[in-house]
């Protein structure tokens, strides 16, 4: 039978303490930390400033952090720093880069804590972790939802030789108040609020591509941290506000081909403020068009047996990328380009993983 | 934008009330419709009595009903009587191939009226009829859960294209209190009780499959009605309860060819009593068994081109039935067979559709 995976700890120790980064892109003081005090605290942030290098932003006293500006990214990257873009939270991925930890999670600075409907404070860097250490159940669909949670199981039917479940690579949490929709839906329904709590955690069926927001965000680097590339967005690039997404639609192609798991649903954060919808309309039009192209893209991309790592997988998808997307702007040869300075720059920074990537199943399934 | 598709009537009138049987397959008397009066009295029933026709059903009064037992089944199929199971509640797909409305919800006779959260009895029958009535989306997965329900919708990279959605043709409910757990986990987790609402629909993309319980289910008739065959169970057969998990396999593969929608979530009904986990685990045994080579047989089932009904998907997956599981054991040829048997039955009884089936879109998606 399931058991829950992740026991309550007797000790007061945080779960993941040391394994764990809290990566958090930012152009303000970070004063938002206040309100997660009691459930960050104990980790260490990895800080991306975006925008004005010169600016100094504020931490809140007792947090332990290291903080990243453009300078410091130039001098590290040296000309590889070109893959990482500029006013734009894309540039969070650098924090994913510079880590040294199993865990990531990761969060924008509009987001505060939720409370669920008994009015508690939602932990939810604890049920990110939760999610990210049970497995997950990309093969068949459980209809009463994540069987590993306490109080639920594998309702009759399910395969009994599916139940181990598969490693899960991918936490993508929700958010009540603003919902995360795209500027034309901005536009039309600018009151519409989240209200509704859904008490759930699932698995994304291999196969299936869904739109991954980069607001409430966790994963395992050594499964698919290679893969969390938030594309060229913002300064001087034809797009933003889809680098989320781009990041999205690569480690899902990625995960089912190593049978990884990609959940999503709690934990939820409190999403306080909505973007302007005229500026994000100017960010995304070409996104909405070209986005189009690139769901039929990703839904028929192949990857041969012979991509046996994370790496080996973004490489071909590069190639990919600019044999077929190359046609529909040459925006896409640019970003393919970048794909590889990517990586090229993770295993720079990373050299343990760069030769033998670490995955649980060795052949694609 | 996404709209709620389907708008509270300012009538009283019950919505589709002439458009809709419900299905309920019985051994004894009809007292749990008392609790459901307020929500099926406007509607047809129709009752399929299992095992002794000698015995009388009572059902209470005010009901507008027909009942078929045994002999009516023999009488009615002559020959063909042979698909319809004998003691095993897959009798009530007879109940499907008499019906002459375009849509049915079918309930166990242990099943009672679930409250939500907030204490509000549930009109299951509603739900199923709203999830029924509004499009899917099985091509790409919203995180939001269903788009079109009042107060959502898409969100940001969800691409345009896809957001008239599919038409739905199954809407499968969930249940509170007993869980629908096969027998090993009935017997390690005995007092197990689903207390959680999970207040949320959802589509089950396109090539997922998942385990369709036949408690609390409702469908379209006409968009995949003959492939709703609950198959050969109970007496003179060597399994039991995977009448409705054979039923799902089947009909999930011609909805996705078709680019049919299937739902689940909402609505939950009361699921009042735990069958007897040892009955089951005989029942079952084999079946737990064999779904191992079945699954991976639904996941690869490919139908051609030519299918352009949902008689001639039943019939081609006849045949692959019997091509690929007839060597597991030599109940799948007489499966098979009894899936023939089941087509010609619901042409005899369905001239109109038999010829010029139906279906939103002529080709596979």
């Amino acid at each position: 039978m399931a058991k829950p995976c992740v026991s309550a700890s007797p000790s007061s120790t945080p779960l993941l303490k040391d394994e764990l980064d809290i990566v958090i892109p930012t152009i303000r003081n970070l004063d938002f930390l206040e309100m997660w005090r009691p459930f960050f605290q104990p980790y260490h942030l990895i800080i991306v400033q975006d925008g004005d290098p010169s600016k100094v932003i504020k931490v809140p006293e007792g947090f332990d952090y290291e903080l990243y500006n453009r300078n410091d990214i130039n001098k590290i990257l040296g000309p590889k720093a070109s893959c990482i873009s500029f006013k734009d939270s894309a540039c969070r991925c650098f924090g994913y880069m510079v880590s040294k930890k199993k865990y990531i999670y990761t969060i924008d600075d509009d987001c505060f804590v939720a409370k669920d409907p008994t009015g508690k404070e939602i932990n939810a860097l604890e049920q990110h972790i939760k999610n990210l250490l049970c497995p997950s159940t990309p093969f068949f669909f459980n209809t009463l939802y994540d069987p590993y949670r306490d109080g639920t199981d594998f309702v009759r039917g399910y395969p009994f030789s599916l139940r181990e479940g598969a490693p899960t690579a991918v936490s993508h949490g929700l958010w009540l108040n603003i919902p995360d929709y795209d500027a034309p839906t901005q536009l039309v329904k600018p009151l519409e609020r989240n209200t509704r709590y859904v008490d759930a955690v699932m698995t994304i069926p291999k196969g299936t591509l869904f739109p991954m927001c980069g607001m409430n965000l966790a994963f395992d680097r050594e499964l698919i941290g290679p893969a969390m590339y938030f594309g060229l967005m913002g300064d001087g690039q034809p797009i933003g506000r889809y680098d989320d997404m781009w990041a999205g639609w690569c480690i899902k192609v990625i995960c089912d081909h190593f049978g990884l798991g990609v959940k999503t649903g709690l934990p939820y954060i409190w999403h306080s403020k909505a973007s302007n919808p005229f500026v994000n309309l100017k960010k995304e039009y070409k996104g909405i068009y070209w986005q189009e192209e690139l769901i039929p893209f990703f839904q028929s991309v192949a990857l041969p047996k012979e991509c046996t790592s994370v790496q080996k997988c973004y490489l071909e998808l590069s190639k990919q990328v600019k044999a077929k997307l190359g046609k529909v702007d040459d925006y896409f040869n640019k970003l393919a380009d970048a794909m590889i300075t990517w990586i090229e720059a993770w295993d720079e920074l990373n050299p343990s993983t760069a030769t033998a990537a670490k995955l649980p199943n060795g052949s694609s399934k």
